[in-house]
């Protein structure tokens, strides 16, 4: 059996990392990790407390393929809260994880062969998935003087079918202002491309409220998760909001290819919005994490990084150090013990010259991993 | 904003039916369910006992995209069990349902344009998840001679590049014996085409033990999933057993495509599979339900009937009483009662005279079902 051209997909290069981090800590080292895109908490307990109720009490069988009605207005209810927009439920499409989202806007979207826009650095799967369903993924550069998002200017000339966006992005944690957004939505439209806002880090923001695609046009798809605010990675949990006129062809097309969100999630997910106080506690945590890092990386020499608005990353230039990230990080794991990703995952061209640490983990780490890699870098420049 | 050509996927016309029976139930009315593709019961005990410990001092994060090792060597374990089988567990690759591993087995299989021949009757979603992909679906007319299972002559000229086989299948519940699977096997093989063998209804037989691709050859994909015989539809976790040289690159395309299953539903499915007594249980009921069937639907007028080898269904010619199965079903919802499938669903073309009962409920309701249809089908000839 031979496989399909669209499977040739890239591995992820943080595997390699991880791979070897577990084998270190197999072999008795102790490992920090600012590697991981995840919280280090568990989904909030109301959240798990309304499941562990729901199982007692219902067969949890499929529930409708949109998901459950009382969560989709849950989360209409969720945008008048957070940006003072009214949104009609109908709009709102529970997915399995924002990845189902993915999957879902590029089929409902695109065809074979149409060329989608995706800002460089960003999410490594935007690329795979793209490719998976023989779609042509077209990185955009961005510049370091647009806080690595893409302009208008940069569209010029691409023939695009499709733009993607991320704010706050990963990996940088920068965010696209409302002018920018809207520019952006103005120059994608203007050479017919659809837009898609992925808004996955939503609530977790820094000095400034995020803003949704929605404030600006109902013409777009906008993907959030429970993943990350709502502390649920494990659980695949997230949502779509469709232009009214492709709610139809999202429910067939989901349907199809998922039959439902799972039905376990949502039930946890639904009561995890009501989980106000623990959730604010996370984000005090990530506070904390985000000021610890602001002052402990450039003291430790990475002093080539921009203060992450959103999500919980910090993407530094550490071109002037190595121009092979990957041997950098694995070097830095080695004499370290701290796992970060090569910055090649989200640039394959720039990345060579960047690295991303994450602080979603406990404060105590994060003070720890600091203080190792303030002591590794001091014993490099020695060297 | 415009939807892709591959977007225009066929709805459900059950999905009418459903609707029309909630509306009549809405009003009042009392609707024995045998449109429903799914048990009524609930996950094993075992399995929700489980889960309620694992939320309790777990974080329950992303797992590995392949799945927690334990369900995959549990699962590999189960082919033994089941089939006397000595398989590698790192073939085994957890999905989120058996949606999931039809994206991926597509995915890593197929390139635009490429042929999948698939049976009528059968799953619908085959289909449609197919043209989704820009893949071209080719519909294989079975015979009822061969219990509607495809043949290799079927095959001849087709030109295909991939064959996707489901026994148990659905609608008609038949099987393929040893013989006849290895026989499309090789048809399959000598025109180029992969094997894929959808098993999502094993463990639900009758007479005798249903035959996995696996016992025949190496190089098939073999799909199945916690939905039915564990009673999980909700929770969204099936398997894929690859070759092993695939298993890198369904991995790489899992990563991206999912991240991972449901952590959850792995953790609910690794205990599901200690619950023989309530599976067990489970199958005494779809037992006496079968049986209830074939002695009520022939008494009742339904008389062009297959005893199926496995799953739930019972499928009915009904071509002499019907030449409009969605108009048949909405009769027999409206004057019976009884809620059930059209054809048409499952055979664009014949199913304009079939209709699929589905036994998977409660036995009482079973009964209470048959009662309707006899006497609906009297006062229809008395008419």
């Amino acid at each position: 059996m031979r496989n399909s051209t669209r499977s040739e997909v890239d591995p992820f290069i943080v595997m390699d990392v991880m791979e070897a981090a577990r084998r270190a800590e197999e072999a008795g080292r102790d490992i920090i990790h600012m590697e991981v895109g995840q919280p280090g908490t568990p989904a909030p307990q109301g959240a798990r407390d309304a499941l562990a109720r729901a199982m007692a009490d219902q067969p949890m069988g499929y529930t409708v393929a949109l998901g459950l009605p009382a969560l989709r207005a849950r989360i209409a209810q969720l945008y008048g809260e957070w940006y003072d927009l009214d949104l009609n439920s109908d709009r709102v499409v529970i997915t399995p994880g924002s990845s189902g989202a993915f999957i879902l806007a590029f089929t409902a979207l695109f065809d074979a062969g149409d060329r989608v826009g995706i800002g460089a650095p960003g999410y490594p799967s935007y690329r795979q998935i793209l490719r998976a369903l023989d779609l042509v993924p077209v990185d955009i550069e961005t510049a370091a003087e647009n806080r690595l998002q893409p302009v208008p200017a940069d569209l010029t000339g691409q023939d695009l079918q499709g733009l993607m966006v991320a704010s706050p992005a990963n990996p940088s944690g920068t965010m696209l202002g409302r002018d920018d957004m809207s520019a952006l939505i103005d120059a994608a439209s203007a050479q017919g491309a659809s837009f898609i806002s992925d808004e996955i880090y939503h609530g977790i923001e820094y000095e400034a409220k995020a803003v949704t695609a929605l404030e600006i046009t109902d013409e777009a798809y906008v993907i959030n998760s429970f993943s990350k605010y709502f502390s649920m990675t494990g659980w695949r949990v997230g949502w779509m909001v469709v232009p009214e006129d492709h709610v139809r062809v999202i429910e067939r097309l989901a349907q199809n290819l998922f039959i439902c969100p799972p039905h376990a999630s949502q039930v946890a997910a639904l009561a995890a919005m009501e989980c106000h106080d623990e959730l604010q506690a996370n984000m005090d945590v990530y506070r904390a994490n985000r000021a610890l890092m602001l002052d402990g990386l450039p003291k430790a020499g990475f002093d080539r990084i921009a203060p992450p608005d959103g999500a919980f990353y910090v993407y530094a230039d550490v071109s002037h150090l190595t121009d092979d990230s990957r041997a950098f990080a694995a070097e830095i794991l080695d004499k370290a013990g701290v796992a970060v990703t090569p910055g090649l995952d989200f640039d394959p061209v720039r990345g060579a010259g960047t690295i991303r640490f994450s602080y979603a983990r406990a404060t105590a780490d994060i003070k720890e991993g600091l203080a190792r890699l303030a002591r590794f870098m001091g014993d490099r420049g020695a060297a």
